[in-house]
């Protein structure tokens, strides 16, 4: 028998409130949610951020996983402080340690139902592929992006992000809530289906790998002067080719997108990501052959 | 030569950032908006809340505008404070006296362009109705709700709020903004109108008459344990009638609308009254003979 414990995070942003409240209504009613006999470990990841209906209090959390600041000296900021907490308790070493985590997210971006993976770690690449042949998820690959680091699932040897969008941040959607239960239960599902060395593994695995995110046209002093085009509003996932339009100036004028190769946008006008100066990133698409290492990693987690 | 001065104000909610994004870039740009000749001034209604990417500070600014409230006792609530400098500024009074006060939000709801009237002033009347003429606006009477009072428009002798929606908040959308713009300039050349006495009233004037408002569904302890029902979601203006799906509870069940009368639902999910407890506002579609008295008023107002 297995002792996989799997680590839910609801929260990790305060004000994407849906998987908090899927959480919640969990919590008064167990048989809302099959686990699939997983063990599990569902935990609201900012609390004192979801209370005051903000994304964070001090930093982002989910850019607060860095084992070097979890010092004495920052106590005082909370994001900090409670990485190490959660690390504390669900860490490897922890309390209650868990070898997988799942960190749910909500975007104001037209993403769907996707993934966010972080690097090429191989038991990410097979969980994703479990759920992409499953669900047909599209899988955004973050990695190369230096500006951006310490999210929460690169604490844990597995872990995924699931984003779903659009939605606005503080809003309750029933679909978005629909939505996200649906993977839950899928990821649990295959994880238990590893456990039982009763998986089918697709032969393929379909990412768009992160490029480089583009900042919003600023004027001299710094200030966003256009926003997404109209035409661009919502066309995450579709590709973005020399002459499209990109941006809008007030006045009128549109800015082009200028770049010979053909990239696929995603998260398109997130609100959040206007304070990291992202208006979109761009990526590639590719089409990854299946690698036995990947499943031998999952197996190794999940069966140990 | 009339002296009508309007005060035109974006951001009374700090996060509803489109219509503030459109008086910065007018800022810039003095030819971006036609004000058709008439002397406005523009405010940031709630700058503070603004800056700090949320709707308010210690209370809603368009909640504050209660006079009795302006005591030096307050001086430690910013919105009071605000509601009474802005008074002090721009009130009958003022330093720079407005007549007419158009105030610019955004909601989450789907409401497309609409405005909201507060109570029966015959000049708000008579300015809906050119705006209605023009540009087909759906007309959100808001009155005998005693739980909300205190908006802004109300402390001047004519006022309408802009609402615009759905977009997230603290999201720049090009869409809001064009479509902010056309209100904003549709105004203004209204008024501009009759103050050349060369306008057009219509000869009658659709409103959708506040009813009620209803709450989510709440468990035995208050927390909301349902969401609005998907086939609800984004059906702002539509008739809702007996036995629609109104809300969906997590374990599947549907919670259908009772009432027997018909009713147009406004305001559906936004985001900022769940704090109010509103789920959404029930009106009554009424079409009303347009008033010779309303035309007088506003013509009182403009012309002087």
């Amino acid at each position: 028998m297995s002792e996989i414990q799997v680590l839910l995070v609801a929260g990790t942003h305060g004000n994407e409130i849906n998987p908090i409240w899927l959480f919640e209504q969990w919590d008064k009613l167990a048989v809302l949610i099959n686990t699939y006999g997983i063990a599990t470990h569902k935990v609201i990841g900012n609390p004192k951020a979801y209370k005051s209906g903000k994304r964070y209090i001090n930093n982002d959390l989910n850019r607060s996983f860095v084992k070097q600041s979890f010092s004495k000296t920052n106590h005082s900021n909370f994001e900090i402080t409670r990485a190490a907490d959660l690390l504390q308790i669900y860490g490897e070493n922890g309390e209650n340690p868990c070898q997988i985590a799942l960190d749910f997210h909500t975007t104001t971006s037209s993403m769907g139902s996707c993934l966010v993976v972080y690097g090429r770690r191989a038991s990410d690449l097979a969980l994703a592929s479990l759920l992409q042949s499953k669900l047909g998820l599209p899988i955004y690959l973050h990695e190369s992006d230096d500006a951006q680091t310490g999210f929460l699932v690169e604490s844990w040897k597995c872990g995924l992000v699931i984003e779903i969008g659009p939605v606005a941040q503080g809003l309750f959607d029933s679909r978005i809530i629909s939505q996200t239960k649906i993977i839950l239960e899928s990821c649990l599902e295959q994880i238990k289906l590893v456990e039982n060395d009763d998986v089918f593994f697709p032969d393929k695995l379909i990412v768009h790998r992160h490029i480089k995110s583009i900042d919003f046209p600023r004027d001299s002093k710094g200030f966003i002067n256009g926003c997404v085009h109209p035409l661009q509003q919502s066309k995450d996932w579709y590709p973005l080719q020399l002459n499209d339009e990109l941006f809008l100036i007030p006045e009128g004028k549109t800015i082009k997108f200028e770049e010979k190769e053909t990239f696929i946008p995603v998260f398109i006008n997130e609100a959040a990501y206007m304070e990291k100066n992202i208006a979109m990133s761009l990526t590639k698409r590719e089409v990854w052959e299946f690698k036995s290492e990947w499943k031998k990693a999952l197996f190794d987690l999940v069966q140990k």
